[in-house]
């Protein structure tokens, strides 16, 4: 792992675009001139051509061994990131409900959405906007914290309500922004509440697990109907969409037309992409090749059981520095105890001046993208795969040595 | 230019993804590792730092310059490529007229369809795809080939039928797969018919310059509508979309919705992308680097009228070894005289076993990508930007070899 602490780079605790490992960014430049021995760079060579379809076969591949993606689900690549997946999920859920019950009148659809951040927040808006169904916030979160507005909490079971057959039940795995996360016990009163599913064979649940893919193994990977993430945290870089799809999601949009549903343009439907193994139209060329070099290198290191084990002790490691900072009234969890994401932890450093002084200090010893989303403010410390148990002892070391700072002055 | 011929690296003749300039390719393996002496690669910094932010200002610029865009057209990037273009184009315009005519009925919308190559062809199905009016095929260049059956041609100007008040006017300026392009020259009979255009000040005109961006300067840009791009083919990797929109088309899609338009996807908004200045959610960060760099030293050789002056000079010299072997009986031009593409020059090589011992010998000789669309067969050859005269010259020289040894044996 010492591979990552080249001198002149800085430390990235960006929350995304993030940090990648230095070996694939070496091998990824002479890539860029010659790809596999073939005398033309990666992002010249024809998506057509039997050496990138093989390539991309293999990401494939890749994600399917180490998350043991079961034969019902297909694994499917697209460009546009998050925010085109929160239309797309609408448009081809709305679209599978409706051939699968073409009487009911879109009044009586429901769609129904956990709001549990900013994110799950924003994809539940955009469902609103698009219509084709009544749009029923489940759980939010917020109603479940002290203030009674922030995201800074899993709801308890008991608070959740899902419809009787809703087209789609959403809810975002971990939080970015707000630092939130379900817990990844599913007998934990913060996991997502897979037990209080509508009872259908094939429920239509969908995942955005855009900042938590491929960090540790996923839960009820096989309940889900779609779990999509952009690569731009854990994987690869920003330019390229992951989709994990059950088949029976995978349907013909046009025929829905015909039932009655709104027409899915042709570069959204899961069926074009299907259909075309992921190569419809010119893909999003060189962040797929990146993210093949990252995923080769994750089974090299030993796979999701690594990465959770890696990614796990990371966190602990700056949850603890946080705990003692606020002990000595220096620093303050914003997430309540048991809802904590691993990838972004977020806290406030209390005092006049005192946030600028800790960003100040941490770039003089070349850590950068401490600071917050700037929707919430404060720190947030993003520990994707790429980051190390050094870089985050680093980061670890000067907590305390701040916090020694703060209480002697 | 003598930096594009690297000894280990193939000649690229390929249609797209293309060719790249060496420079630019070792200027972006050096920004994998650290980009403009941040400590943080281009693939892992943030979009919304302020490296990042001027950067993107900076390639808006460059098109800006370079296509003397006016200042009533905005410059917008996205992805997805020229496939999601041909749905946000139509929901777009769609929503554009539905705002300007809100009591026109939905049946009675019509869009225009210039259709002279597979692209443009499947663009309009695109459109019939979504509904929402009416797709009127203006002209049908098939109908003016010989065969009656063949995309070979840019019909004379008398064969445009434009409705009175379409809600869009759509072409594609040169067609990748066909080879036919129209005439730079807006006086001559085989361009695009712009005296044409219903007689409104703000013109629907919608025009796919995928694979000719860039390559020269764009004729009546300024009567444009919209004009958009997939980057790898002139300007940069796959990943890319570039638009210039003018501002009367960045419409409040939502409140089209309200007149009875459709609802239009987020990140296929115009509105998103403009009021976001593209930064709506994380861009294809790689893609919009190189492209950056590729645009900036376009700028540095000579802008439009230096690459305009290059890929003519290059189209030429092809065109005329094809007449040569086409008076020979080993080369038959697939194209029209008058509506031939400077960018992708299509031929057919005549005799049992001729086509493979043309592509064998020009893969001896290093040339590669020369193979037709499997639509068409045949032999295209692809010009883009990149590819320097050099280069051209080497796969002249081969062609008249080729031609000696066919008619020889």
């Amino acid at each position: 792992m010492s591979d990552e602490s080249s001198p002149s780079r800085i430390t990235n605790f960006g929350a995304g675009p993030s940090a990648l490992p230095v070996s694939v960014l070496e091998e990824a430049a002479k890539g860029l001139l010659n790809f596999q021995g073939t005398g033309i760079g990666i992002a010249e060579i024809s998506h057509r051509s039997s050496e990138f379809t093989a390539f991309v076969r293999n990401v494939e591949a890749l994600i399917r061994r180490q998350l043991r993606v079961p034969p019902t689900h297909a694994v499917l690549f697209t460009q546009g990131g998050g925010s085109a997946q929160f239309s797309a999920v609408v448009m081809n859920m709305l679209a599978r409900y409706r051939l699968l019950h073409p009487d009911v009148p879109t009044g009586d659809v429901t769609m129904d959405y956990v709001v549990t951040g900013s994110w799950s927040k924003k994809a539940a808006e955009e469902a609103e906007r698009l219509g084709g169904g009544q749009v029923r916030i489940v759980t939010d979160a917020r109603k479940h914290s002290v203030s009674g507005k922030a995201f800074d909490n899993i709801p308890p079971h008991s608070a959740y309500a899902f419809s009787k057959d809703p087209a789609l039940i959403y809810y975002c795995e971990n939080e970015t922004v707000d630092g939130v996360e379900f817990s990844h016990d599913v007998a934990s009163s913060s996991s997502f509440p897979y037990h209080l599913l509508p009872e259908n064979t094939l429920s239509p649940l969908v995942a955005d697990y855009s900042s938590s893919f491929m960090c540790r193994p996923i839960p009820r990977l096989g309940d889900h109907a779609i779990i999509y993430a952009g690569a731009q945290k854990n994987v690869g870089p920003a330019g390229l969409t992951i989709l994990i799809v059950r088949q029976d999601c995978i349907v013909d949009v046009d025929a829905a037309v015909r039932c009655g549903a709104a027409p899915v343009p042709i570069t959204l439907s899961y069926k074009t992409l299907f259909d075309s193994k992921s190569l419809y139209n010119t893909p999003s060329v060189l962040a797929l090749y990146m993210t093949g070099l990252v995923l080769e290198r994750m089974e090299t290191m030993g796979g999701m059981e690594y990465y959770e084990a890696l990614n796990k002790k990371k966190a602990e490691a700056v949850y603890e520095v946080v705990k003692v900072g606020s002990s000595r009234g220096v620093f303050k969890p914003k997430v309540k105890e048991g809802s904590e994401s691993w990838m972004n932890v977020v806290f406030d450093v209390i005092g006049d001046g005192a946030e600028k002084r800790f960003l100040d200090g941490a770039a003089q010893r070349g850590m950068s993208g401490l600071k917050g989303h700037r929707s919430v403010g404060g720190i947030r410390v993003s520990l994707y795969n790429a980051i190390t148990e050094e870089q985050t002892q680093q980061l670890v070391q000067y907590c305390h040595e701040f916090i020694g700072q703060e209480t002697t002055a």
